[in-house]
């Protein structure tokens, strides 16, 4: 018998016949001698249709309203799921953030949850219930709603397990697992069994939208056993997110291929090669709230260098003109960009142990006539940007290239 | 400078353009020096979608999940109201009834008032803050959620102004005040400046459904000043609800005449004249939870005598059946009845005062050719059940009769 807590997303409660579906999952884990916390996101669309009134009546709207309001949301379904429960012929019984009382800080609308108290949920519990806990919010010392932020409710799941030190925290969402890449783009792309916390992350922080990072980096800090199954799949023993990595069998060298369509690469050329300069460039591209991704300044010459960053492509525009107007401040040779290039990265922990893969992976894109344009590189994951329309070709060759298509 | 809590029911808030028209309503009080609390109730149609949504899930919903969901639809629109209100300058805050926190017992979905704190209402209200407060609900002593039944907004206005002592309980709904009669039946109903509560409260429970029956009791029970007023129209005064018949005003006989054309009438005939009767022949009926509303017991003759008593149409067939099988037990001479009556009613606190109001009503209804099936009178109420037929022309001669066409 072990403590679970399962957490379902927005197209998981989407309709009222969904819900049920649900209740009967948990049913058959619950009849299985498990203790359940079961946590619901808002029922898809749901969240949007709150703050779309929201806005409605103001363009900038108070965020410890647009919380009051957007927390509605998981509230509703809580009740609904404790209900079909309960039709299941469970004890069941819902509570608010509030009602927890998951304590945050008093950031609206991106609260931090600082301490969960977990007495009521361990007392229904004992006492044979299905705990049904609202994901996404909390409330703060004063008793004010607040909200996690976009796909809190992950972080929710985590922190209630974490907290009632959960034998496993299962993410129910409309894939079946984690893997190897994105199945639209190379069709023998397999799931995998297990990835370290650290592959999820660079995974995830990389383009292959599983799971909410915050949530992930927040499991692997409290050693919380976190699993991504598919809630339309009853089988499927889903993808288990580790904490070690194995070391009784042969780690792969590479365990994915992520990527990232939406980058743009933005370049000042000839600016004096001094100390302080990564600052003057960037710190009105922060100050402007564009988040910078890769970084490269390359050896200088003459005393000077040419500076590169990439962007997100929605924040190219901006960028480009006060990068621009930086180039005049400083004296640069001038500013070049480019918004049609993409990332290919390569993640596992096994090339800690592998020397040689950053050679491979070049050499394999070298030979498909595929132009590296930047390069990065961490512990466990090689970065590249390459022109977008290669994107597919890249992704596809270094899959097979490192053998993710065979079975482990 | 005076403390005012304004309520604006579901249609005065059904929409954000209505909900930007509340927040400018509630501005001008602002602005004009006074302290505002608001209740509002949901979007109109909230509260049965939500409703609806557990229903499609149980038929027979556990109340507490009920109310958690049921709870969200005020939770919205104090949020959104806030948001309005800060839109036209002012500052805002919203609480849902636990917050506040409205300490209630655990009936859930019926659930009575036990006390509020008034804290944090005061100290926002001392800050200049507009205090939006959710209606309908609260929260009991573990902090489970709870709602106050339908129409509890105004019971939650009304407590809350009981609570802060308030100078004035604003309750706007869709009429502009409480009329004579219905308009709809008698054109030329007038609006009433002031009624009292005993005046209102049998207005209300005989048909003139303008404010919920318990909020009014609260606020004769608490003496909170109420009043009654449109949220469409910014001009009028509306009606107020007054502790005190006012003794310096020739008060007017019959201040109303309120009708319900949703009443039948059962019959039990040759009972055995024996104490304890109502109770044998009633207790059946209320076990079916079915609500009686007139009982009339005719003199008895050869130790026998015939029983009435008027139900809600809908329970009409039930009761019926019930009282034939109970006419079968008693030996009674057999059971008639009759689903085509209504049931119209002079008010008025006038009449302590004034003798012969009751002749003055039969006379009218009788130069009519109207017949009287049952006969019941209160201290300040005369009713008369009829056939439905004669409803409208009973109401306008009797309007008529009393004067109630012409200015006060």
């Amino acid at each position: 018998m072990a403590l679970i807590v399962q957490k379902f997303g927005g197209t998981s409660v989407a309709t009222v016949e969904r819900i049920k579906n649900v209740a009967q999952r948990v049913a058959r884990w619950k009849k299985q001698g498990h203790d359940i916390i079961v946590v619901p996101s808002a029922m898809s669309g749901e969240t949007n249709r709150l703050i779309g009134l929201a806005k409605d009546i103001s363009d900038s709207p108070d965020p410890r309203e647009l919380d009051v309001i957007a927390s509605t949301g998981e509230q509703v379904t809580v009740g609904l799921l404790a209900l079909a429960l309960q039709s299941e012929g469970l004890k069941a019984k819902s509570y608010t953030g509030a009602q927890v009382k998951v304590l945050t800080n008093s950031v609206f609308t991106k609260a931090r949850i600082l301490q969960i108290d977990d007495s009521k949920i361990r007392h229904d519990l004992t006492n044979g219930y299905v705990v049904v806990v609202a994901g996404f919010q909390g409330a703060d010392e004063e008793g004010n709603i607040t909200t996690l932020g976009r796909g809190g409710s992950d972080t929710s799941a985590v922190a209630l397990a974490a907290a009632l030190n959960a034998d496993e925290c299962q993410i129910y969402t409309d894939v079946d697992g984690v893997y190897t890449t994105d199945p639209r783009v190379v069709p023998e792309a397999r799931k995998l069994d297990t990835i370290t916390f650290e592959e999820m992350l660079e995974m995830a922080s990389l383009g292959s939208k599983v799971l909410q990072i915050r949530s992930v980096e927040f499991a692997g800090k409290y050693k919380v056993k976190l699993r991504v199954l598919s809630s339309f799949d009853d089988e499927g023993e889903g993808t288990l997110i580790t904490i070690e990595e194995d070391k009784n069998m042969e780690h792969p060298i590479i365990s994915g291929i992520a990527f990232n369509r939406d980058e743009a690469k933005l370049t000042i050329l000839g600016v004096p090669d001094l100390p302080g300069i990564a600052y003057k460039i960037l710190g009105p591209i922060a100050d402007a709230n564009i988040d910078v991704d890769m970084i490269i300044q390359n050896v200088g010459q003459d005393g000077t260098t040419d500076f590169s960053f990439t962007v997100n492509r929605a924040d190219y525009t901006a960028g480009l003109e006060i990068l621009k107007a930086t180039a005049t401040a400083m004296n640069a040779r001038g500013v070049v960009g480019d918004n049609k290039t993409c990332k290919v990265s390569g993640v596992g922990v096994g090339m800690r142990s592998h020397p040689g893969v950053a050679s491979k992976m070049f050499k394999v894109l070298a030979s498909e006539g595929i132009n590296i344009q930047m390069i990065s590189t961490s512990e466990i994951k090689i970065s590249v940007v390459i022109e977008e329309k290669y994107l597919e070709l890249a992704v596809r060759v270094l899959h097979k290239a490192f053998g993710l298509d065979k079975s482990e």
